[in-house]
Parts: C-alpha cells; sequence; structure tokens
C-alpha cells in the first residue's frame, strides 16, 4: 500500500464559492484543524475520523455521522485528480457538468484499482454558530422511523439523527456510568414519569439522539419544527445529556471490536441501505438471519441496529452483532455470520454497503449488487486504464470463487447449518 | 436512432419512499400526468420538456428550470437498467451505496454510446400546494447574482431564480404585450418610481423571476426570507405578473431559433457553469469573445446571458446570441461564433455545457473538459461494453480532428480573424 500522509495540506479555500482544495493524505482533525483556521468546515466525521484520509473517504464512499445535512463524500466532492498507470484524470472544478459519462464518478468509489487520488477539491460550509445535541426516546423502532420520516417530508432534518432499535438501545443504556446521590433519585424518578406516565415500555423503547445546528435562529427553527414532529409521535425528551455523551464518545467505537475479541467475544458490525418502503422488512429479516447464523455456530447471539443516515427515499441500516466465539474456529464462525448478513441485505433489497465499501470482505456481493453486466464495466475501467493489474490488485473486482478465497468452504456452511 | 415511444408507462409510485418506476420513451408532459394522477411529480422541466423524454434527459444530464430545488436529473435518479451489447445493467433501489464505482453514473451522461436505457427509478415528490411566480428588478448584474448568492448562503433558495443580465433583460422586456389604457398608465408610473424614486438605472438593470412553492407556510416562509434579501441588495418588486408571463412562453423558447433563422437572423445559445468566485470573470469574458467572434464576420453582435441554476459552489451561465446571417457562409458563420463561446468557457474555467450534452456539436471540447486521461476511460468502457461500436457511434468520444468533422476549416477561422 502507498503512504500518502506526506500530502496533508489544506491548498486553498475559496470562500466565496466556498470550496477547499486538498491533498489527499491528510487525516480528519488535521484537516478540520486547517479549514477551522479559515472559519470553514467539510463536516464529515466518520466513526473512523481520527484515522481516515480524505483520498481514503473518496476512495470508498465514506458517510459521516452528519451526512443529513452535509451528504456522502461522493457528494461534497467537486473535482479530483487521480493518477492512474494511463496517465493523469483531472476533472474541471465547476458545479455541475454535462460533458457526456461523469468522470469524477469513475474515480470516487475505486478503492485503489484505477489510480491514486492526488487531489481533492471538496464543498465546505461556514463553521455553525450554534450547535447541541438532544436524546429522546420513542416508543418503538416503528414510531421513531415515522418521526424521521415526517421530518423528511417537511424538510426538517437535523444535522445529525440516529435511532438506535431496542436492541441497541438497551446497550446504550449499559455503557452508562451508574449515577449517585440526588443524580440517581432524579434519574429514577424521570424512569418512574416515562413508564408510569408517558406508557413507554423498556424492552421496547428506541434512543434517538440529534444534533441541531445552525445560526441562533436557523438552530431555533429547525428544533421547534423537529419537536413538534418528534411529540407527535409520542417521543419523549430526555434532555441534551444522552446527546451529548454520544457525542463524546462517538470516535472510539472502532476499537471495540478488538477489545471484546481479546475477552473471546465476536463482534461485528454490517451495514447496507434500502427504501423506506422496504426498511422494516429489512430491519426484521437482517436481525433474524443474523441471529439465527449465530445461534447455528451454537452459541447465544446478540444483534441490535440502528439507523444513522436518512435521505429523502430511505435510509441506512447498521447492524451490530456480538457472541462467544467459537474456540479454534474463530474465523470460520465469523465469516458465516457475516455471510448471513450480506445475504439478508441481498435478498431483501439492500446494497452490500452503505458506506463501507467493498474491500475484500465485501467481494462475494459484488456481482450481485452491480449485475453480472455492471461488474463487466468496472472490469473494462480496469483493463483500459491499469492493463498490468499493479493498482491495488484483488479489491472490488471478485475472482471465480469469492466465497472461497474468503475463508469460507461449502462445508463448513454445511456443517453450520445442519446444526440447527 | 431508436424510437422508444411506445415505452412510455410509470409502471409504478412508492408514496411512502416517494420514487416512481418509469419507462424512458415517455415524454414529459404525459410523464407528469400520469404522476400527477398520483399526487406526485418528477419536479423536471427543461424548456425541452414537451419534445424530450426521460430516457434522453438521464442520457444526457438533462436540467430543468426548477433544479434549484429538485435537482439535475442525475439527482433525481435512484435506478436504472440499460441494455448494452454485453448485457442489461441493473441496479440496486438503494438512496446510497459504497459498492466500488458507481455504475448508475457509467450509464448517465453516456448518451447512448454505451447501450439503451430500458427503465430508470426517479425521485420524486408531492405536488406543492401552493406556487406563484414573481418578478424583481435589480440595478445591475453583480447585485442579482449577489442577491441569488446570499439565499444560498442562508439555505433559502425558491424554486425558480433565473436573473437576466442587462440585455437579455432588455430582450424581456422588447417581447412584452404593449399596455393600452389605464394599465399604460399605472405601468408608465412605476416606471417613473423605479427610475426616479429607486434611482435604477434601465440600461444596467437586471430582471430576476423567481417561483416559490410549498404548503401555505412553507410558501410564506422562504419568500419572507428571500424578499428581506433581495431588499438588502436594492431589488424591486415587480409583483407576479413578470414571472407568470414568463411561466406561459417558457416551452416555445426552443422554436425561436428555427424562428428567426427563416428571417436571415443567426441566433443561438451557449452554456456553461462555474464557481461563484469566477462567474463575473466568465461572464465579461463570455461575451466579449462572442461579440468579438460575430464582428469577426462582419455584422454587428447582439450577445446576452442569463442564470437560471445555481448552486451552493457556482452557477450555470446561459449565453444567447444573435445577428445577420452571411449570406452563403451561414454554416460557416455559425460555427466560428459557437467556437468563440466553448473556447471562451474552457479558457475562464467552465465546462463545455451545464445541461446540453456533448452530441457531436461540443466534441471538439470534450478532451479538454475530461482530460485525455478521462477520455481515455470512456473509450474503456465504450470498448469493454459495445466492443463492434454498434451503440450511437460518433458520439461524445471525438475524432482525431474533431473541428474539421463539425466543418469549419482553420481556413475560414484564419479568414474570419484576418477582418478584425
Amino acid at each position: 500500500s502507498l503512504d500518502m500522509c506526506r500530502m496533508h495540506r489544506v491548498l486553498e479555500v475559496d470562500k466565496k464559492s466556498l470550496i477547499a482544495r486538498i491533498q489527499p493524505g491528510v487525516y480528519g482533525p488535521h484537516m478540520e484543524e486547517q479549514l477551522e483556521a479559515e472559519g470553514v468546515t467539510l463536516g464529515h466525521f466518520p466513526d473512523s475520523f481520527v484515522h481516515s484520509t480524505l483520498g481514503g473517504w473518496v476512495a470508498t464512499r465514506s458517510a459521516g455521522m452528519q451526512s443529513d445535512k452535509y451528504g456522502k463524500i461522493e457528494d461534497m466532492v467537486i473535482s479530483l485528480r487521480m493518477v492512474t498507470p494511463s496517465g493523469t484524470i483531472i476533472t474541471r472544478t465547476v458545479p455541475k457538468s454535462s460533458n457526456g459519462i461523469d468522470i469524477k464518478h469513475l474515480c470516487i468509489g475505486s478503492e485503489g484499482i484505477l489510480g491514486v487520488i492526488t487531489e481533492v477539491v471538496v464543498q465546505v460550509h461556514h463553521k455553525p454558530e450554534k450547535e447541541d445535541w438532544y436524546g429522546w426516546l420513542f416508543p418503538d423502532f416503528k414510531s421513531g422511523l415515522d418521526a424521521i420520516h415526517e421530518c423528511h417530508r417537511g424538510d426538517c432534518m437535523p444535522t445529525v439523527t440516529r435511532l438506535n432499535d431496542p436492541k441497541k438501545t438497551a446497550l446504550s443504556f449499559a455503557f452508562k456510568h451508574p449515577k449517585t446521590g440526588i443524580k440517581d433519585k432524579i434519574a429514577k424518578a424521570f424512569k418512574w414519569y416515562i413508564g408510569n406516565v408517558k406508557k413507554i415500555d423498556f424492552n421496547q423503547c428506541c434512543l434517538m439522539v440529534v444534533k441541531y445546528e445552525g445560526t441562533p435562529q436557523a438552530f431555533n427553527r429547525i428544533k421547534n419544527r423537529v419537536t413538534a414532529i418528534y411529540k407527535k409521535h409520542r417521543g419523549v425528551c430526555l434532555g441534551a445529556e444522552p446527546g451529548r455523551s454520544f457525542a463524546k464518545v462517538k470516535f472510539d467505537f472502532p476499537h471495540l471490536r478488538d477489545y471484546v475479541m481479546d475477552r473471546s467475544i465476536m463482534a461485528d458490525v454490517s451495514e447496507t441501505a434500502t427504501t423506506w418502503d422496504n426498511l422494516r422488512t429489512l430491519h426484521e429479516s437482517g436481525l433474524a438471519d443474523v441471529e439465527q447464523a449465530i445461534k447455528d455456530t451454537g452459541v447465544d447471539a446478540w444483534v441490535g441496529c440502528h439507523l444513522s443516515h436518512s435521505y429523502r427515499t430511505g435510509a441506512s441500516l447498521y447492524f451490530t452483532f456480538g457472541c462467544l466465539q467459537r474456540e479454534g474456529r474463530e474465523i470460520e464462525q465469523y465469516l458465516y455470520v457475516k455471510k448471513a448478513a450480506e445475504d439478508a441485505f441481498m435478498k431483501n433489497g439492500g446494497t452490500l454497503s452503505h458506506h463501507h465499501a467493498v474491500g475484500t470482505e465485501h467481494l462475494p456481493w459484488v456481482e450481485e449488487d452491480l449485475s453480472p453486466t455492471g461488474l463487466k464495466a468496472v472490469k473494462a475501467l480496469k483493463a483500459g486504464l491499469d492493463p498490468n493489474d499493479i493498482m491495488n490488485p484483488g479489491k472490488i473486482i471478485p475472482s471465480e470463487k469469492p466465497l472461497d478465497d474468503w475463508g469460507l468452504s461449502a462445508e463448513a456452511i454445511d456443517e453450520f447449518q445442519s446444526r440447527s
């Protein structure tokens, strides 16, 4: 792999057009620091923010937690340069064009197989004057989804809207510090109020974390409109605390997997996206299939889900799963469960990933996701621009037997399935 | 060419997700009629609306007059099918994905050179409850641009914002029906007020036409915010009439060129886009270069410009030019002037077209616009998906000498230039 770290400068900020020309090797915090000195922000904050670079985000079609307001990275790129074995692709810095096939979109998401991104011009935004987080509790997943859906229909989406399903909600509350003294008494009284006055069932309830921002006027305008919609869907505001504590730990999540793995717990995530009409079906089938797969491996399952990127037409679903590892069969067990999640996405109108890219992990589903002819188009680009196959070989374009390459044999699958 | 007219049905409207699955051969009015029966609209109204199809819009990256609210067609497409000589590309109907290179964007804008689009799923919108048009007069082009820019910065853009420069403004007013009786007296008094109280110079002033829409509350909210910004930039509201009359004739514009051509007048348009910071430079150089080119051909020039699609980062510029035809040299004269416009776009940070596509007319500028390696990528796709070059040959990919193919010889260019 190529270390791009020394290309870490914000080269130019055009404050009139609100665009910035940036080198691709810059890490998230260093980039935002340089942009902040100019009073602007990219608004892109994936969980991997501190460990990942602008070039990496563009090459993988990354999404940050503020995507509801700022878009995915592919929505932010105005132009770019990519050095390929056949020359350098340079697109023009214009807001929109009708110049045939949009070359920019051949580079975005190419995960290094065509060339190396060496410069990106992105849309930036003035730093908001005011921002704050709030927590809400909804009686169930459906009412939370309905509330988000209505915000989209009313064109009043917060900057962040993150809805946990009941399992994920229980996990979130389990992570909270225990309270003591007077705070403990207030928390207990509030819990009594939610359960007995608001009639919320703690086994079904769902935590939503939202962030508003803007000028003080814009902040209040959006907050008031969203609050009215949430209340209509039986949401109960928990105040600023749950959101603020989420904001504090948000970049720690990627470390959790390795931490629990050292303690014999297999844990990972699989995420997808689908239309609003199909969202609950995919949520339920995803949970059921992953849970069944874990049980197939002979252990108890924990599976939860959250939604943290939504659109006028649909939303992402982000599944988290965990179980005890099967000693000696850790890899097989993991792949078997991961396969169940991706199979569920393919079978139920999802996509192989909403923002985690293909890499090698999702190779077995590329052909089904893009369609065989879609994959031919990718191969045509690869053959044309990198005829000697020197750029990041083995990514995006699967071999004939991707599941085998992946390390999951047909025998292992049969063996797990025969248990159930 | 292929007649797709019999594939003219809206196959499915998903009102929860607000998406519609539509056959590509449907003409604008017939499509909107079918969508309206379901209470929704695509919101895509190019000037060619009555003569063009959904498939054509997608294949050419078309823009409609409401693009400021609804986006260009490439922003509306959720998924599509395209039949190529190597098989059928089918993308998944999901709001967003991270599945490698976005295959959808290889099909959008491909202008028929890779295959035939046979189905498109697009985002649709509820029909707005209320909509209306307004006319505004700004003292000059800069103040109009500044007003639009500030609306973008405040996230309060009308559905349509169309700003004419001074020449185009004079043309618009020349098209008005003369008034009689009391209406004539009121018009004269209002003109006196604008000139003497508002101190607007009628040689510099610029007409802006805007459209608001939404629920009655949303309509008023946006109208009030925009009105405050326009007034700050010395705009004077002309009431609803100029906007409403624009709306009445908007789909007649494409007929004008042929009408005047029958009367020995050469007239055409060339349009581009650039960043806010570069907009006035490109406006001025575009006007100057086209005017000079017309004068080179030995006749007087009329050149005007309007802006009707704008973005957070920049806007389109749409130049209209006209002059007396040089008898016997009509084609050469036209190509010489057209070349001056496109050269000006390339030289001054524009793009060969914002929404008119490449076709054959813009072939001479494709390589410069996409960069030579960008063009290689297009050729790679063509070779991979259409190895026998049977799909719409001669489009998008230029020959070695595109200007010659185009019909403008080096001698003709020299001869025109030597006059000036």
